[in-house]
């Protein structure tokens, strides 16, 4: 209504033939008109149409889409300093840079064959892409996606996350080694730590930047390094924690970037199992299990940790528990509808987006009641990001 | 130039007399125009002028003043969860919301006779203030400031916070006590707790929102709630630790809000002794202290925890300390200028934006290399506020 206004405002002074003070005033009062906050903004992926659903947190609605990502299946992405403009990095290997205010596309390479994820620089100036084919990592002027370094590591990469001084973590599938990429200087300085274990499958890193945290698909144990140490050294955490036990065919792998603090502890899916680990913070020790519905997907904790949310693999995926942090008991369980494939929290935590791809739509819960609050129609949607993790480390 | 170039193309369409598609064009390009992220804005409080001059982080520039807004000496303020307005607590009783993409003020209520400080509920929709004059705490409509509650309580309140819950926690001067109001129903619930101790005259709540710790006048410790707990009961922390030391004159009261998690510490500024306090963030005992330049003001974790960033009380407030959190060592001071009054760290902790009053500017500095990056005149500026502290609770 206010653009509208400008622009009538703008047309009768052009017809009484004042160009210059209608350009004038236009140059002021356009910015008002369609100006648009973008801290409580997000994206949805939208996998199937490969596209992204443009939402607002605090409307809770959708404002817009933009298509023509190519391949997103197992999309994920990251934001600029800003929030104005995500890093979205496409199973096909293409990372596309989308600005959430036009709501188009800015800029868009294939940068590798099959990707699986990426990462950016803490000052911002570098996304950094994590490969399966041809392997390695590549990274990009943020601003421009000129490829500013290519790291060839002769395996498949993987975990990758950014730490505070412009450095890059990640893993090879293929060879057991983490290594530290630092772009602070003209080239990338690498540090490579051989030992992490047999083929890590995915990686974290506390919110702190500090602890980098790999889960092992040949071993059965996970892998910390303290990335304080002046040569961080391996170290085995929950050792035998599936012994003794059939595992259970393995659906869906967890994701370990659901991997939160909660209270004093973080939370942790099992892999083939039908239960999420609980890990003291600080010793690493295992400290409890709960036993889920299911084989958890992503355990996420409330930002305030006293709630942890699970969603759960193929079959037993048309629901979630939610778990209290004090006792480790589940608290709630309820069926939001089939396929729920993410969770994302206002970042104070007060409601909680949910994507239930096979019902075509977004589910925005009350985090406190329970309670659906609205609903958003997004076709197949997948990973939901709100434009806060712009601001934190690791992600 | 990019908005010349719509307007020139707006203009050259209505020259020919195409008045419809015109209009059409400029509302779909118009946003691209001046569209402004909010995500790496701020605000740094000009106290002499009662005026905030807006900046850009990633510019490291500043884009314009707000002015009008009264006496701003100890101004605190919160932002909207979009990042769009801030909430500005005068000292003067002056509650004002700004627009930081319109750079105006688009609201201003006198709520009371001397205020000293606020927060905004995690659902966005309250603002409250802390009062000395007449006392108690007053709730507003975010959008409207209308009052939507008055909580009065005989005494100077302070170390207002909120918390998850629609919920705020607030301390009295007079009587000891730490009420915890809940707002997520139709009337304010409140929630006494007796027996904090005498005076308290700040306080903070953890990055969960989980422990509010107070510091007391009146006695020689701190004291800590569990808001996880049904009832939370206090329970004193750091017990003497000015014992059988003669104390220094208290030139300025340290502000706890600068308390920050680095590692798995707590660091606190001493009160009338001339050093930091490093506190188990589990256990909440002593774990060791840092002698320092002067008696402390803030002492500010950078966002990773790493490195603690120290200003101090006049006469000594032209120099900064910097502390390693491992080695519990000062590794750099330097003097940036008089009246250093305040530090910001960028949201991911790559840079540090100082306040020097006396000096008329903002210095930012690379918190790897310690270097001045960029310099920003401002007048007598105190507080800087970087729009992420939306996305953060207990601010």
């Amino acid at each position: 209504m206010i653009l509208g206004f400008n622009l009538l405002h703008c047309i009768f002074k052009i017809a009484r033939g004042a160009l210059i003070p209608a350009l004038a005033m236009l140059a002021v009062t356009a910015p008002q008109a369609r100006a648009q906050a973008t801290g409580d903004l997000g994206l949805v992926v939208e996998r199937a149409t490969g596209s992204l659903l443009v939402v607002d947190q605090s409307e809770r609605a959708a404002l817009g889409r933009i298509e023509g990502l190519g391949d997103l299946s197992h999309a994920s992405l990251v934001y600029s300093p800003d929030e104005r403009f995500a890093y979205v990095f496409g199973r096909d290997g293409g990372l596309t840079k989308v600005d959430i205010l036009a709501r188009e596309i800015v800029g868009r390479v294939m940068q590798a064959g099959n990707s699986i994820g990426g990462a950016i620089s803490d000052d911002g100036r570098y996304v950094a892409v994590s490969n399966y084919e041809p392997g390695g990592v590549r990274v990009f002027d943020a601003d421009t996606l000129d490829m500013v370094a290519d790291i060839p590591t002769g395996s498949k990469t993987i975990g990758l996350v950014d730490i505070p001084g412009t450095r890059f973590v990640f893993s090879l599938w293929d060879t057991g080694e983490t290594w530290i990429a630092d772009l602070s200087g003209q080239t990338p300085e690498i540090t490579r730590i051989p030992g992490i274990g047999t083929n890590p499958y995915d990686a974290l890193v506390t919110a702190d930047g500090r602890t980098y945290i790999a889960g092992l698909f040949g071993d059965d144990h996970l892998t910390a390094l303290d990335l304080w140490q002046d040569t961080p050294t391996p170290r085995a955490i929950l050792p035998g924690y599936a012994a003794g036990r059939e595992g259970l065919p393995v659906y869906k792998m967890p994701h370990l970037e659901g991997w939160a603090l909660a209270g004093q502890e973080f939370v942790l899916p099992a892999v083939g199992q039908h239960e999420v680990l609980w890990v003291d913070a600080r010793s690493l020790d295992e400290t409890g299990r709960t036993p889920t519905h299911g084989q958890p997907v992503f355990a996420m904790a409330r930002p305030d940790g006293r709630h942890v949310w699970v969603n759960f693999a193929h079959p037993l995926n048309d629901t979630i528990q939610v778990i209290d942090t004090l006792t480790k008991q589940v608290i709630r369980q309820f069926s939001p509808g089939p396929g729920v494939l993410h969770m994302e929290f206002t970042p104070r935590g007060h409601e909680v987006w949910v994507s239930v791809r096979d019902a075509g739509k977004v589910i925005i819960y009350d985090t406190e009641t329970f309670e659906p609050l609205a609903e958003i129609a997004a076709d197949s949607p997948s990973g939901i990001f709100f434009t806060a993790r712009a601001h934190r480390m690791g992600l």
